[in-house]
């Protein structure tokens, strides 16, 4: 192909655009016509329509991933080690832990961010960028574990997930749709304990203690007895008695009520769809509920408690008991009212006993990607499974690299991997990867706002080295964050078409005089592994500094000290000012036992402080805690900064509006 | 092992009772050590504790079910035909249809039953026990087509469903729990469309046409373009545009209002959990929606029409007609507004993509099984899957059988089976076998009232021929329903211990002498295959018969005379009675063009009547119709006759009491 159309092609690709218009297709190849001695050929035109026409589908499609047997042999597991699901998607068994106790874990990278636009800088093509270019150009053993995206936004407003351009784990489809259902049994599990709780109150409140007593303890076929479950709520009453007919009356009293004080429930049901009307709800209207409605709302399934837990939990044994600790209310008394008293632990178990297993993809080069778990990164702490972690860092060996992501900005997701999902796993990271755009520091740096849906002002498609050098603050910022934690830091700038060469230099050499290890800039998204090797070099040599990684705070500070802790140290607040309801709810937590746990951030991204529009670093502010609240079964106290929406909407065009089925082909067109 | 034992271990066998006492198994090992010359081993007493106390998920964990892989290569599967998801179930791809197309079809049974008792009589141990026996012990390739059950029950009242004894399919946990996610498609694809309802007519109300116009048809780089789902709108209002910029304002105001009259939305949100409390809601009360409240009701997932659409669909291209077809309210002029028109179908298409597949997994004895769709049986039609059905008869090749099963009673079920689904499929049917129970026929002798959870009377327990004489009358009506259709009958009688083989001889006397081709006891239960022998080979004698299947009713009836002809020739009804609101839904539907749609009767099963306490065989009576709905996208009208509730509740003590994972064998317990 002429010389000429190859470089367009090159430049074209290099901006990592999305959709290209019918015009920026057909000048290339009038250009080809008009400049060269001969016109294209048929097939070189075929080439070049797909090259700039191609969405992030199309690309994944023209990829054939290999069967995920192959793969799973590939990177050392036994055939009775992984459980398949189709041609592509296999679960991995937890058995596998034992198997490699003894194997030493791989290089552990956490893939941050600086503070981003509200377009998102890149992290996920980074992390998937990164080990096309560790395993497939480097020749290191590697794993990518992501986060599963919620079904919700891809026929809202976001549209798929999945990296993008060649940085991405295929097949894209599989990976936005129900992929091995971990998302739909959370949310089986969600609304069974929902169900429960309304269910119980009801009948509590119409039933009398005998009444109540001879329907939870029946007599079968002449016997009566207590199931397990039931015995052990008996213990934890201080009831030690298992004959059901030697029960005082006061004791029947106290084992057939949870007394739930309606007002308190703070679990709520889920859906995984973008339901905006299910908000704020009325529940019970119908006469079957005797008047007994109460005010509710729906969240989006991966904002579930459950979803966090999945994230967090190191085995079946530990989530069944996280899951046994859920508080969903308080009773009458003030005292927490758990999963477990309403007896429904080993059905929530049950119910996730598939989705505690990784699921096995791949990478548009064919590396091996986890994908597993995705809470949300405000109200939980927005990071994929420790289990998929440490199932990768045993498989990758010693010398391999297993490279992860969080969700948001550095201040939020890795201050949460950090003092959260290590605290929980026991595991120390190598290095982070923190992922910066020339926009988004522009953005910073005083440019205009960037939205959604809008086009880009003309600061960003045009050289502006000030904008540039003023909006480094905030990388720097986010450097200095890592660095608190000890862990050494490599900066990777993800390159658009519109950056220039100065822009690029600028950045890196800012990011290194900050303290970063090294600053390289990537282009992945065009250029797939081989855009990151540069990265991958860095990163291979910043693992084999010696890591001083240590938490943030210590778990024995007071709740409030903790937060003061992270308001300061990483957001650079002043102080903090608690409400009056935040106040109230951390004593009543500290006195229910719950003072120890760590601290989950509800903050927006988009600003190292609470106010959105405040770019750069901001100093000076007081950072207000509006409420606090608690997620015992996951493990953490998550303080609200500002009010979080826990339900997305659906705008007036939906990405549905694009999104269909070939019935012919099968194929999923419009999932971008 | 003793001659005394073994017998009692027969006799216990035989009653079908699923679980025992403590008193119950150690009075045969008591008896053993005394009347006996010498004790039983520790070996003989070890099995005979197995059998005494296994439930029916111990019964399926004692069996190992062979990998899905090898089950599918003896059934003639080819590799890339399934699509494995872990050890025991695949999904078989609709592509075999299309290989095997010259194939003939084999015979085609249907399992139905007797009016039964709230216990249910056990169509499904038949359908299991009589594939089992046709397969494994007649030599004759078989296939069982069962609905997949709702997760909902199995934590609630019910329990389980699989068959049961041994006559089940295994592993019976993955039947009951997520299986291979279709009703979480199903549930995910019903709620996008309910959503987008509501945020349509949010956004409709709070914007100008312009306002909606841009947004729906928004300039995209430059260029502005309709979508083609938004092509076919203007098709279908008669507008023969294609540039959005020449429509004019009149044009643009029909385009972009579907002005949805929100009193008439009849599609409700779904979940697959017993949620009473979610009957009766109020939705949209955040401030977001802007006071666009209005009353809701969740029902339960298998009673979504998606749900009715999967049982009925026949390819993948006409899945996606039927989703488009979907009516989900009336315009403020009364015209329908589907789902198409609110540009979804291609979305529900994608959520529903693999659901289509049927799910294979096989029996006790290892014979192949499909689980396929699970609609309602009052306000749906209460059959498995068609496309399983038309996969399953190729598969089983000429000579072989196919038996599926009908929910609720022959009236019901069965009705339906044949006017409803043969008429989607086209498919002819063999034979009926008609399950009835002593227990049943005694209720409708006159016996006292039967109800879940409460002790049988005595009038059970003891033999009483008269009662079962007196109540052969529903028999005989059954049998004769059937005959309506010109299909041979046979009768299962599936036989409980307490049954005299006076009573068994009765029944069986009566059945033949009422029409049925021929009438045997059944002992799958306790035997498994083994126990429903002399009922293959009377099955694959009637089918051998000439099947001279005609349909009750054409389709080119109004709509009132439809339901008049089910009513009188099916149920026995003197007459029907419409509601004004009935009439004015059946003038409505009418004049919306879907009068020629066939009938799907949402009444009680526990009567032939509409009062569930008139046994026997009720005549004279006035069905009143109070109201009439229609599931377009499914194809049928549906009659109310009562009040059908849609959304079952939790008792005081749902099943989750017993329901329990044992985190380090992984093994699932009281799942009955």
């Amino acid at each position: 192909m002429c010389f000429l159309l190859k470089c367009m092609c090159y430049m074209h690709f290099l901006g990592g655009r999305r959709r290209k218009t019918q015009t920026e297709t057909f000048i290339p190849i009038c250009c080809c016509f008009v400049f060269c001695r001969r016109p294209p050929k048929l097939r070189q035109i075929s080439w070049l329509l797909f090259v700039f026409f191609s969405s992030d589908i199309e690309i994944s499609r023209a990829q054939s991933p290999k069967a995920v047997d192959v793969l799973a042999k590939e990177i050392g597991l036994l055939t009775d080690e992984i459980e398949i699901y189709g041609q592509t998607k296999a679960k991995v068994r937890l058995s596998l832990l034992e198997r490699l106790k003894d194997q030493p874990d791989g290089k552990y990278v956490l893939v941050a961010g600086i503070t981003p636009t509200p377009l998102g800088e890149g992290k996920s093509t980074v992390t998937i960028g990164l080990v096309q270019a560790l395993t497939a150009h480097l020749k290191i053993n590697s794993f990518a574990c992501l986060r599963q995206p919620s079904q919700g936004p891809t026929f809202g407003v976001k549209g798929g997930a999945a990296g993008g351009g060649y940085a991405q784990v295929i097949p894209m489809e599989e990976f936005n749709l129900h992929l091995t259902g971990d998302i739909h049994a959370i949310t089986a599990a969600n609304n069974l304990l929902a169900a429960a709780i309304d269910a119980r109150i009801l009948h509590e409140n119409t039933q009398s203690d005998k009444a109540l007593y001879n329907r939870l303890v029946p007599v079968v076929k002449g016997v009566r007895g207590f199931s397990s479950i039931q015995l052990a709520r008996l213990r934890r009453l201080g009831i030690n008695k298992t004959d059901p007919e030697t029960l005082t009356e006061e004791e029947i009293s106290r084992f057939v009520r949870l007394d739930i004080d309606p007002s308190t429930i703070t679990w709520q049901r889920v859906v995984d769809t973008n339901d905006r009307f299910l908000r704020k709800i009325t529940i019970g209207q119908a006469n079957t509920e005797k008047g007994f409605v109460r005010q509710a709302q729906f969240d989006i399934a991966v904002a579930s408690e459950i979803m966090a837990i999945l994230a967090l939990t190191t085995s079946l044994e530990d989530m069944k008991e996280r899951l046994g600790k859920i508080v969903v209310a308080n009773d009458k008394k003030g005292e927490p009212v758990t999963a477990e008293d309403l007896g429904v632990t080993g059905a929530l178990a049950v119910l996730m006993k598939d989705a505690i297993k990784p699921t096995l993809m791949q990478t548009l080069e064919g590396t091996p990607v986890f994908v597993h778990a995705g809470p949300f990164a405000n109200i939980a702490h927005g990071n994929s499974s420790i289990l998929a972690d440490k199932i990768a860092l045993k498989l990758v060996g010693e010398k391999g690299f297993v490279v992860t992501e969080a969700g948001f900005g550095a201040d939020i997701g890795m201050e949460k991997f950090f003092n959260i999902k290590c605290r929980a796993s026991g595991l120390v990271p190598s290095v982070v990867v923190l992922v910066a755009t020339v926009r988004a520091l522009k953005m910073h740096g005083g440019g205009p706002s960037v939205s959604a849906g809008a086009p880009l002002k003309k600061e960003y498609t045009e050289e502006n080295l000030q904008l540039v050098a003023d909006g480094c603050c905030n990388l720097q910022k986010q450097i200095q964050i890592a660095q608190l934690f000890g862990v050494p830091v490599v900066v990777a700038l993800n390159v658009f078409k519109t950056d220039s060469p100065a822009e690029v230099d600028l950045v890196c050499k800012i990011a290194k005089q900050s303290g970063a290890f090294d600053a390289v800039p990537c282009n992945h998204w065009s250029d797939g592994g081989r855009g990151a090797v540069k990265l991958a070099q860095a990163v291979e040599k910043a693992a084999n500094q010696k890591s001083s990684f240590k938490y943030l705070y210590s778990l024995e500070l007071p709740i409030a000290e903790k937060i003061k802790t992270i308001a300061q140290k990483v957001y650079g607040a002043q102080d903090i000012e608690l409400s009056p309801a935040a106040q109230s709810q951390i004593d009543r937590y500290t006195r229910q036992g719950f003072g120890k746990l760590p601290i989950c951030m509800a903050k927006t991204h988009l600003s190292l402080s609470h106010q959105p529009e405040k770019k750069g670093v901001p100093t000076g502010f007081i950072l207000p805690i509006s409420d606090v609240r608690a997620s015992i079964g996951a493990g953490f106290i998550y303080p609200l900064v500002g009010t979080m929406s826990t339900m997305p909407g659906l705008p007036t065009r939906p990405c549905f509006y694009d999104i269909d089925l070939d019935p012919v082909t099968e194929e999923v067109k419009g999932l971008f």
